[in-house]
């Protein structure tokens, strides 16, 4: 049976504007391939998933290096369980350490381990080469302070219309 | 013992310039939050993940819903393996075909069954729904343009630098 459809991505039902389609389809496009290209570097030259990535890079902003699960779940962008369970697996590798929080003893803390700390600084600037030389060198000068004022937007309104908590809702920002 | 460390994610190294490094953050905030949002408003209304929905609407964009393993791989930017694992999985709920190419016997061609077709019909427009609401609610009308210019710009550079071969690298482009 020989079969025609419109692809839902390429010519879609009409339910974007065009130019909403062409930016929409260049983000998505960029979002597969980025997410590889990253995954991939890191872990040949870092020994690090682009996952284990971000919950370094998020740790070591925190004061400390030290955030409650939920927070840093929220920060992310992770279900909470999905955190806990990789964290647990970092812990075995001795980047990460768990441990009940100080102030509330039915949550839990992870804290970068020395071996933690080591391993961001030396992971950091291969990642950075790369989010320079594959997102910033096809970008004419011109266009990085308009990206960066559309990307801000379409953040801040995530923040206000999607279902996870904001970042920095941890217990430093409540007390 | 006290630590204080600049945050590599927040202040870095300088390494990317300050409107780099604003384009960027905003970027990787948005594809961590966003990722999760979409992955769950699909879970929740269509029973799919957002990893099944990227192959969905890659097959539905394909000549006749079909590609082989190869070239939907390089599209959607996963590697070989864990598309072929995945759509096994995909395949034994009835959603993808995969069986031998017929212009390759070493190759696997995937391709959408009746009901992978019914799927992603029935999931788009929720989907569309969620991408309109979250990304462009945020967004001035003004700086669509500009930005759709910039993240293809972007991507023509990914495609250029990366490391995984180009989308539409499939036989029926060779031959």
């Amino acid at each position: 049976m020989s079969r025609k459809r419109a692809s839902v991505a390429a010519a879609g039902p009409n339910w974007l504007t065009d130019e909403q389609q062409r930016a929409w389809l260049a983000y998505i496009r960029i979002q597969l391939r980025l997410s590889y290209e990253m995954n991939r570097q890191l872990q040949t030259d870092s020994n690090l998933s682009l996952a284990d990535y971000d919950v370094l890079v998020a740790l070591s902003g925190a004061q400390e290096g030290r955030m409650q699960v939920t927070a840093l779940a929220a920060q992310i962008g992770w279900e909470r369980s999905r955190l806990s369970h990789h964290a647990r697996r970092m812990s075995k590798r001795g980047l990460v350490h768990c441990e009940l929080a100080a102030t509330d003893r039915r949550a839990t803390d992870i804290s970068l381990t020395e071996e933690g700390w080591r391993a961001i600084d030396e992971a950091a600037a291969g990642h950075v080469d790369l989010v320079r030389r594959l997102f910033f060198g096809g970008l004419p000068k011109t266009l990085i302070a308009p990206l960066a004022t559309a990307l801000e937007g379409i953040y801040d309104n995530i923040l206000k219309e999607g279902s996870l908590p904001p970042p920095d809702a941890g217990p430093s920002n409540e007390s």
